[in-house]
């Protein structure tokens, strides 16, 4: 197997960067827009035959180094009672928003063979499919960013509701977060068990958040998944952006690897949590732009990882629907081409 | 005059913390939303009456320590060529965004009193009224954010517009940026021989960019302004949110003070940035949630100052419109009688 993405994960050398990006079986694949033309996003990850597809549409294009699976990280919270669509160039919209303690009470805790059993099947056909060729990632929502849906019941910027419910019902608050942490730590441990080699948490909006917040509101909870899912042994990824603030606090609550957005150079975050593998971090917005300026921003990346063991190359958050294929071959060409020429 | 604020600002020694809170004149406040009723958002900034009003209204509830000039960060750009609307409860809507170079190049640089006069009578009455009461802060938008605007056409979350110029049209983003420098340099010199005491250049948005873009495309025109301003001698006030990993480059840029949003704890800052003021940082979502938390986080943050020079305390961003009053005026008692607990 090319593994050299879960040796990054491990620190241990590896020949080359790897490269994987977030999203990338996603809309900016025109075979993945014909597959949309046809059907509906969530049938799709509902459906193990078309989430398979998907997974696989990135890697016959590009040289990447692993896999992650084609899902949404809404998919587990309709086991837990949670009413939602994703709604076309909106994002989930959610039925029946959590407001208070009695809402939160009435969630239950996921289970993943009874309420999202395609995940899993999807997962097993998978690691068939690419037969050892690039490791396979799973994934789920982080409970902070879950629970911003459910509380807003739709994308919002500035997350009030969420922060009034952690202010102001601190009972509320707990009951979601509890559950959210055991639906998710029970959904990632079906998705190892069922196949996946590494998996990442997506805390996609904590950067919302103070340091004072973070600490008293969501580590502990966030805590909970990476500490079930120790004994697996499997690389764990821990994700969000606009946490230039929060870093240390996502290391204290768990992760072999820390993803990083574009706002935090690789150099200062290696120099903050020292002992730890990084993912990360060119700007996605910079794949819109001409090759040259690709070209260049990923050279300044992988010099300031400067051949330190563990780091995993990716774009700062998913990969924009209009980023042309041209730059994604270039930039994955780049990025395995540079580590040759610095570390050989 | 009660000139704690201007003290603070260069960190002389002060009788207590100040504070002011950026949108205290604003829709928090009922006499506020009952005078919106009757005029239009941008006719009230237009109406020097009407903009003394308003700017009066927080400072007849509170104790505060400076008044900032009733205004948006809109109002010079039409004198520019640009012709906006602020829709309500969206934001600025530009009818014509600037898309390349052509665009740009059309643009003219501000001539304040040929295009605002209406500001710089607003700040002289308002100096009339305030009497020596407390100080006036004027403001504007830094170059970034004010493109940001210019070229999206209407507020966004991920500023892809505004960045695929920069990267992919230097000639058209350079254009851009010289006349925005030029018009905010020429705006805040003749609000400051109006009357300003102090003012602020808000680059709110400047949080979506890493420190090497904002390096190359951002800080040389903040940089002119401030430097176009220091004769003057007045405090100027350097804000913008998501900058916790931009703060040492916003300082370079210029400033006797640098506003922080919440993300960024007080004393990390100052140990960062070293001899320079601080303004800052209640997350604004904290001032919806019961006293006691306020009062908590206040603390925490006045904790944080450990009796430095230089802070002014403000929130991380504007006050939200549905802000209890009954919180902002235990806000200012709480910052107002701490410094006494511990200073004296």
């Amino acid at each position: 197997m090319r593994d050299r993405f879960l040796r990054a994960g491990r620190r241990a050398p590896v020949d080359r960067t790897p490269i994987w990006l977030m999203r990338q079986a996603g809309r900016y694949l025109p075979e993945y827009r014909a597959l949309r033309e046809k059907y509906d996003m969530l049938a799709m990850c509902r459906a193990p035959e078309l989430a398979v597809e998907v997974t696989l549409q990135p890697l016959r294009r590009f040289d990447l180094d692993a896999a992650i699976l084609f899902s949404d990280i809404m998919i587990p919270l309709r086991g837990m009672g949670v009413d939602f669509e994703i709604k076309h160039s909106v994002g989930p919209i959610v039925a029946n928003p959590v407001r208070d303690r009695r809402d939160a009470e009435n969630l239950r805790v996921v289970e993943p063979e009874r309420d999202v059993p395609f995940v899993m099947q999807a997962i097993r056909l998978l690691r068939r499919e690419l037969d050892g060729k690039v490791p396979l990632i799973g994934f789920a929502g982080a409970p902070f960013t879950l629970a911003s849906y459910i509380v807003e019941g739709k994308p919002s910027r500035d997350l009030l509701r969420t922060k009034s419910l952690m202010y102001g019902d601190s009972a509320a608050w707990h009951t979601l977060m509890d559950k959210l942490a055991a639906s998710v730590s029970a959904y990632l441990l079906a998705q190892i068990r069922a196949g996946a080699q590494a998996v990442q948490l997506f805390d996609s909006w904590v950067g919302a958040l103070s340091p004072r917040d973070y600490r008293a509101y969501v580590l502990p909870y966030s805590k909970k998944i990476f500490d079930a899912l120790s004994a697996t042994g499997v690389p764990r990824i821990h994700f969000g952006t606009g946490t230039a603030t929060l870093l240390e606090l996502m290391q204290e609550a768990g992760g072999e690897v820390i993803g990083l957005d574009w706002r935090v150079p690789l150099d200062q975050a290696w120099d903050r949590l020292g002992d730890i593998a990084l993912q990360g971090n060119l700007d996605p917005a910079v794949m819109l732009a001409a090759p040259e300026i690709v070209e260049q921003q990923t050279r300044a990346i992988l010099s300031q990882a400067d051949g330190r063991r563990g780091h995993i190359f990716n774009l700062g958050h998913g990969i924009l629907p209009n980023t042309p294929i041209e730059n994604v071959e270039r930039l994955v060409e780049i990025v395995h081409s540079f580590v040759v020429e610095t570390l050989r």
